[in-house]
């Protein structure tokens, strides 16, 4: 595979040209522009002259290292350069850049960005085309304020806020956080989705806008199906269950889960005839996804996982498969890091990460016939590309450039 | 507001112009295409005669109706037209669409549409500025293959596989179905993305391009950090609590559960403070995040649990957040439905169904400037812009019309 600093040079890459100043940190920001910069955005991280927060953030290995977990995750293709916006020179600085650049993507609290003298407000007057795509837990004032809006916010706030965590877990369990951290990765998904959406309407206008992606909105959005339900039909969805299909979900096997999802009549027709039973079909209170929903626990269950006790995972998912029934097993990590699918699918992208050397993380998941394949470049290291953007792009020599550090503008 | 016909005649929209056929149904597929519509893109659903399969999913309301749940959800803002693909004049009569689109978006499965003789192979050479976006549980052929590639999927396969059945709950528990559907709606998210990155590349190039997006690579891209931690350090996150923040998740208080999220020291030694409990700050085995999370059961939470034992929910989060911690109640649907917040960000939209009258459901979550507010379209009836489409745009007459649809193109 071509190194991404050939390819983009000739503008190969999907996003090639354009440039993205993230005021980021942690993972609610890093992670949309991680996905422009693996469609080939230019993504310019603005860091404090310390780094960002998120790279402070250590887990133990298994062989006892302290392990920065986020920069080779979400930070691969970044450049980074340190800013000091708590300065005035290097707010000047920032906004040199912003007349050169299409987005200004910022995680900071609502209100941040225009204390500093960066918010939208002023860039629009320096580059009316910019892009200014906030990313909070509650949005932005200028843009739809709201009670909540000064609150703060974490992944977790997100989840328990949006009904996520009674989505999953039976009945009589305590509200579930799950470690997807998804009230990060979902609404972060959505601003990069809506960073697209005004480059879209500036093609059109010529003029960029303030874009206002909130956390407990997305989430509410995501979490669409129970809401929706229970505003049209006035119901409550069963915790952890399907109301309208079944079997759909896991069953234990031998060896153990099969998750199957059986949706609609042909395909319980199918399922029926591939464990033998075909006198199952029509049966009353199994007579459509409603009913066996609501029979699940007392009727279906026992039977299925009758029929499975003594079938390995695989027996199970063959036949199924056979049969035209979806099915698959329940995998944890250690399953999805040798999945055969996954690696034929170049799921996994080795980064050559500064401290860590060489580690394998998910790359990016959208394959694009006209998009050529690269090689992800290392995170950066906290300033790295001071050179090659305040030098080179801006025009900063190098005695001027050691100034501005000198005089903590960098 | 304004009603969406009056300001898209003059392309006021974000995607004013940006013309989609989508052949599409249950909720894969139609998730992203509604995210498209409510930007303002023409969002045509291409459907066979009967109508799309979703249709016909309906839930038992509190009074006994039969309610169509995926329409005014998941299709306000969009037009229907009939199309029958397996007729030969069916098929002319989209190629003929396809001159004139900008997108077509498919979730059939893999190789249906190539079938069909409306696969991307024949779709470029009609119109080579095409987008073609087709969403599948396992990838595309065409662009990388993989062993399961003609595997079927729905949203509790992708749920399964992907590992986030074990990212919430206990150990000792089953694999967890989450019943946010988010395996449909994720990666129909991603494909609105990708879709709007395929258009920014032929803004460049003048071309189109096929868009892979598989339910499977876009949920284990979902569960990074999971999987990330498993590549990157050797460790499996255990399940249902962050390995590097605590208290960081639900706790229980008199009258229900408070979300916590106690991201870093600053924040801890505020929570400290709020309790009352400055002698924590400090004390060994809790002296940072991954120490607090080790001794989350054994120590931490029958001290937070404790204090807040006779605390409503109310008390709590007003507390946590005049001392700057990060705290939200944990959230159903009944007190969604009725946040202040969530009005003050105008969450909820009023859509007038042909069939439920009118109703509430979860409208746009994004916010920008630039883009006016108006009210949703209903949900088309099958067919029912048939004459505005096949009649005024494409220029047929309305006894042709008659004619294709007693031949059965229509």
């Amino acid at each position: 595979m071509a190194q991404k600093g050939e390819s983009t040079a000739v503008g190969l890459h999907p996003l090639s040209g354009i440039r993205v100043l993230a005021v980021e940190h942690f993972r609610m920001g890093p992670h949309g522009t991680m996905m422009l910069a693996d469609a080939g955005a230019e993504v310019i991280k603005v860091e404090p002259p310390e780094g960002e927060q998120g790279r402070i953030i250590t887990v133990r290995s298994s062989d006892g290292r302290d392990v920065p977990i986020l920069p080779a995750s979400l930070s691969r293709n970044k450049k980074s350069v340190t800013i000091n916006l708590q300065n005035q020179e290097g707010v000047e600085l920032f906004k040199s850049l912003v007349k050169v650049s299409d987005i200004v993507w910022e995680n900071m609290r609502p209100g941040v960005m225009d204390r500093l003298g960066v918010g939208y407000a002023v860039l629009k007057k320096i580059n009316p085309g910019i892009i200014f795509v906030s990313l909070s837990g509650f949005g932005q004032g200028d843009i739809m304020p709201g009670p909540y809006m000064d609150r703060p916010a974490f992944d977790a706030i997100g989840q328990g806020m949006s009904g996520l965590m009674f989505a999953a877990g039976s009945p009589e369990q305590s509200p579930l956080y799950n470690t997807a951290v998804m009230a990060d990765t979902v609404p972060s998904m959505m601003g990069a989705y809506s960073a697209l959406v005004a480059l879209q309407m500036r093609h059109r206008t010529g003029l960029g806008q303030h874009v206002d992606v909130a956390m407990y909105d997305n989430m509410v959005a995501l979490n669409n199906l129970s809401i929706n339900l229970y505003l049209m039909a006035g119901v409550k969805i069963p915790r952890g269950a399907l109301a309208t299909s079944a079997p759909f979900g896991p069953f234990k096997a031998q060896d153990g889960y099969v998750v199957l999802a059986v949706g609609g009549e042909k395909i319980w027709q199918r399922f029926c005839t591939a464990i033998g039973r075909e006198d199952l079909v029509g049966r009353p209170g199994l007579g459509n996804g409603n009913e066996r929903a609501l029979n699940l626990e007392t009727v279906l269950r026992p039977i299925v996982e009758g029929w499975m006790a003594d079938k390995s995972r695989q027996t199970v998912c063959d036949l199924m498969l056979e049969h035209g029934v979806p099915a698959g097993p329940t995998q944890d990590v250690e399953d999805i890091v040798v999945c055969p699918h996954l690696e034929a699918r170049q799921t996994f992208w080795e980064v050559d990460d500064p401290v860590l050397g060489k580690v394998k993380v998910i790359g990016n998941p959208i394959k694009m016939s006209a998009a050529p394949p690269f090689a992800p470049t290392p995170p950066p290291m906290v300033g790295q590309h001071n050179q090659e953007i305040l030098g080179n792009l801006l025009g900063l020599s190098a005695q001027e450039l050691d100034e501005l550090k000198a005089r903590g503008a960098l």
